[in-house]
């Protein structure tokens, strides 16, 4: 999708808390402020928003001399959630539908980042999201259930885009039970090549235990998403010859929503211009298959457009 | 005040509101953006806030073309607020102390720029803040009223500083009830000299009737707020020479809060950075004696300044 421009303020506000993070002094702080100013004029709105942003953290790493500043609210995502395993296991194995509520819990995963502090927050956001769970499932045309079980019966080979640290034990549990089903699948679970934000990377994916069920590669990138041209050429092989590609989390949506390939994007919707690209609301989790959404998401990108210009 | 690094996604928040309201095409806005991101390096956070957002409205005029973007909008609030206008009068005639309602009511009027959309609206708005009157009243830290009422029994001359359209109304409502009390009492209410956002301009004070009981002033300026630098001299004669000067709203608080001179603060709380100079919350009313404050928040900078480096 393309950056909109209520985005720009929202990066201003990103920038700011990573620059915080880094613990980098108030002059720092203001420096990564300034100096992402100067990146605006040059940035294009066709863009998508995890490339600016990129740019952002870049900068954020080079003048808070901080290579990773999430890395201990990784650490955190990746303790909280490991405690939780066992209980997001026995809720698949009570399930009726434990595929569907593996598919749930992998999207629900993702309020680990939504400024969740501990456990207690987790688990009433999961009896939120769990409570809702039918509600979801009924909702045809945000949660492409039936075609994500089909095409997932039919492939040999899934490739898997992670999201968030913490957020990968959700995602572990979704491909336990893909791999309950059909031993024989052969998954790949792509991580982020250097760190950005608090995206997934080797060593989370490999703390959480994916790499019993899944095969861990890079893609080769340090963007908060997936855009193809930073990535790897052995990523990009996996990309375009896998049977599936299930891709978790906002910036995976947000670079890949217009790629020409089959994809599911499992993500829970976090502001208001994805409200707009999808008419989902915040907090609700979404399954799309861009084969069902491409008219469908144009048509509410150009009325979007125009109910900007009115305002 | 000075402006903390949050003001800075909330410029740009700001910046694209108003690039709407000019009716300008998309490009145009993301233009807006632009400059003002160019603009943002050149800033020194020791700037009030209104002396920033001043530099960006002067670009939307430049480049949307547009003197008066939020011209609609103004003759809107007036109109708005002049139908309430009797209503209010009688809230106050029939209250057992009529100053301090007065009082509630003109600080309450600034809900008219909080995005307010209806006479609805207002009346819900205005109903919320009476049913707690007497609790703000007694917020002894954030409500000088004492020391207000005092400082009005003594004053012969008041210079009283306007803030939006609409709200216009509201201060009428206490500029007659000032009058009512003391007919001797000479009043000076100050617009601004051109138009900026929805600050009150001489047509609007005129439109309100204000000028039955005041003598309408220009500060002489274009700024969101009171920059003394940017004053006429006529103006800071009589700011210096008035017995009493009352502010209104949260942009004079921002722009005059470190002034020398004794100055009531009469504001509605609208964002979380004037919630820590405060110590008030978001949509709380606050009459502030800087006489009485000075020492306390500047107490309550530091000590927020500590907390923004720990996060």
């Amino acid at each position: 999708m393309k950056t909109y421009l209520e985005c720009i303020p929202c990066f201003f506000r990103q920038a700011l808390d990573g620059a915080r993070k880094t613990g980098a002094a108030p002059k720092v702080q203001k420096k990564i402020m300034d100096e992402f100013a100067r990146i605006i004029p040059h940035v294009s709105l066709r863009s998508t928003p995890p490339e600016i942003a990129r740019l952002g953290y870049a900068l954020l790493r080079k003048l808070s001399r901080n290579p990773d500043p999430y890395k201990e609210i990784k650490q955190k995502s990746n303790r909280l959630a490991l405690a939780m395993h066992g209980k997001l296991r026995r809720k698949v194995s009570g399930s009726r539908n434990k595929l569907l509520t593996a598919v749930e819990l992998a999207i629900a995963g993702n309020i680990i980042d939504f400024g969740v502090k501990n456990n207690l927050d987790v688990d009433t956001e999961l009896r939120r999201i769990l409570a809702k769970e039918e509600r979801y499932a009924r909702r045809k045309d945000l949660f492409h259930y039936r075609e994500f079980k089909s095409a997932l019966q039919a492939a040999r080979t899934v490739l898997y885009l992670g999201d968030n640290a913490g957020e990968v034990v959700f995602d572990r549990v979704l491909i336990e039970e893909i791999k309950r089903r059909d031993p024989k699948k052969q998954i790949f679970f792509a991580v982020k090549e250097k760190p950005i934000i608090n995206d997934v990377l080797r060593e989370d994916a490999r703390e959480s235990g994916i790499d019993r069920y899944a095969t861990i590669i890079s893609n080769g990138s340090d963007a908060p998403g997936t855009i193809l041209r930073f990535c790897s050429s052995a990523f990009k092989r996996i990309y375009r010859k896998a049977d599936m590609v299930i891709s978790k989390g906002q910036g995976n949506f947000e670079s890949l929503s217009r790629a020409r390939r089959p994809i599911f994007f499992l993500f829970m919707v976090k502001c208001p211009v994805v409200e707009r690209e999808t008419g989902a609301k915040r907090g609700d989790i979404v399954l799309l298959s861009n084969q069902k959404t491409h008219g469908r998401i144009s048509i509410a990108h150009v009325s979007s457009k125009n109910t900007a210009k009115k305002v």
